[in-house]
């Protein structure tokens, strides 16, 4: 049996956002330390995970380990229908074939009560070890969103070059090219406001080639977290994170490109 | 002839608004009382109806009935070339073809005048008689609109029960099942903001299902009133009435579907 | 050689943005004096122009006379690369085959550069004498915006018709016509907020009829001015004027269409 009472829906609607688009369905992995869910593309090239933890949630409770199958387009649809406000209660009674949601407002007058079918998914647990990366950046995810998006006009990949000058991200197209330079910076603005600021930390310069196909849809865990850290070493996949406040997080992995130069 | 001044456009521009995707023609019936129209949609299931008491307008003049016929696509361009704070002169010459609106800004130094080709439109008036119903709910107008969009990601149609612990909304689908229960409540928030709280009056408990595509359809009128009142008996069609300030309303009646359950 | 800082980058994305959708492409003409350039449309029917003087720049540097192919649609795209208020430097090394945009934040943290292949295009220069109009209209931007956008849902072309009570926009269709008059009037709200007035300043009454399609198309320059003026002689021309501040503007030459009831 697992309950679980989440006391705000927004978290669990932006998770459940920022995944959708990559991962159509996937195996949320409920135990005593928590829930969560790791899950290839379709095209095999970007591994997607989630963990939130279980002092997340007030109460929590999950007797035995459960691994419950949930399609993310039937998922997104029903968080829809919660408020960003509402409590969200995730029920599992052992051997349903259901999972229930319950959203409730603020002052109790309003009480919702969904069901989704469970699914029976086949997946293979990858056991990722962590891993010491040569160059960790740390910067803002707005800031992360808007360079995808922009680059994204001028070609199809972009080359991120991490230097103790900053960090780069450039790409070439048919009409032109682009780069945008992010210089270290501290998180304070001039004028007192505080804002995300951009750091490299770093043993090895590292430059490497990425979709930007997939950095866009990474992007949408921009609203879960100011500041994304992208952790990098010549060679093996890269690793986005998105901290969840301090109960959990979102990564992505992506293997690079070649380097057309290369 | 015909010739009245309503004091602000947004009132005629919502009214339209919310009938022209279920109705696209009929007859505007104008009298000494005021103007109203009455018409059945396409499919011939859902009542459309409004009336404009002619103490909304100022001056009134309408020397002899008249039914003109309006396209309401066209009625609606037109509409939306008025500023909402725009005084709207509506005006008739007796044997004319045409409809004349004239806007005006509370400057007037902005005049607009538009014509409307009127149309011959056959069309049965069916005499409604006012209805004591078993049931009658209250409740918030946006809150009404966000349970019909909500629940249309679930299913089809919306079952309806009313009891004396408040009302419930709820459907069934093939990925999994829904509902939303609005308790009795005060209309007064608990920071001390008004707000439109849910009220059920009832001689027996009352429970209905309707199609949520004409449901939603209703929800277009939402702009014109904070709540609206949903007057239901068994077994007959359902009253839904969004009230015009206190110079008409508008109404839409349904018949209930045969529920799958029974 | 050519190197101009533009201090805010959104004149240049407001400019671009004003033609791009009528014009693909043009040379940019670049001296002394400043940047402009000059195109027909592909139906050629309306002339666009824009100059910027060489002192809206600080730097400006223009060792010779440059005429540089630009494809709007590349320019468009990557200035939305730029923010609002970042310095833009536009830089050109003789005899290269691209152009180079430099975008600088604030802060100078965050850098941008891109580089657009210039094009070599064909085009005849349109010496186009400055006139004396029979009739200017000035009135608020927005407003003409609104009045083209609203006309357009009711006919395809709109008379104008300046006199000195003041300038009224008419537009016939199938389904009905319609007009809006707006009277002389000053710039000074009745509240003391600021507006933009209506004024015609004529030697003789004017009457032309216009393509509302193009009209449409010229309102994109709104968000350059708050006012536009509007310069017409009897069956020549009409010449429709945003100002860039006090540094350049934009102009579209536009010729009337022969009146269906002439």
């Amino acid at each position: 049996m697992l309950e679980a009472r989440l006391p705000q829906a927004s978290i669990l609607k932006k998770i459940v956002e920022s995944v959708k688009d990559l991962v159509s369905q996937a195996n949320f992995d409920c135990s005593e330390s928590g829930i969560s869910f790791q899950a290839m593309d379709e095209s095999n090239i970007a591994l997607s995970s989630f963990l939130l933890r279980a002092d997340g949630f007030d109460p929590y409770r999950c007797d035995r380990n459960l691994s419950l199958g949930i399609k993310f387009s039937t998922l997104s649809k029903i968080l829809k229908c919660a408020g960003n406000d509402d409590v969200v209660i995730i029920k599992y009674e052992d051997d349903d074939d259901i999972l229930s949601l319950v959203f409730k407002d603020s002052k109790n007058e309003r009480i919702s009560e969904f069901s989704i079918k469970l699914l029976d998914i086949d997946s293979e647990y990858l056991s990722i070890p962590e891993q010491e990366f040569e160059c960790k950046v740390s910067m803002s995810s707005s800031e992360f969103s808007r360079i995808c998006r922009d680059l994204m006009t001028i070609g199809s990949s972009v080359v991120i070059d991490a230097t103790k000058e900053g960090v780069k991200f450039s790409s070439t197209g048919d009409e032109g090219n682009g780069s945008v330079l992010l210089k270290q910076s501290g998180s304070i603005d001039d004028d007192g406001k505080r804002s995300v600021g951009t750091t490299v930390q770093m043993t090895e310069p590292v430059s490497l080639e990425l979709s930007l196909k997939y950095l866009n849809n990474f992007t949408k865990a921009s609203p879960l977290s100011d500041s994304v850290s992208i952790n990098m070493s010549n060679g093996i996949p890269v690793l986005f994170q998105f901290d969840v406040g301090d109960i959990g997080y979102i990564r992505y992995f992506l293997a690079p490109q070649i380097k057309d130069d290369e």
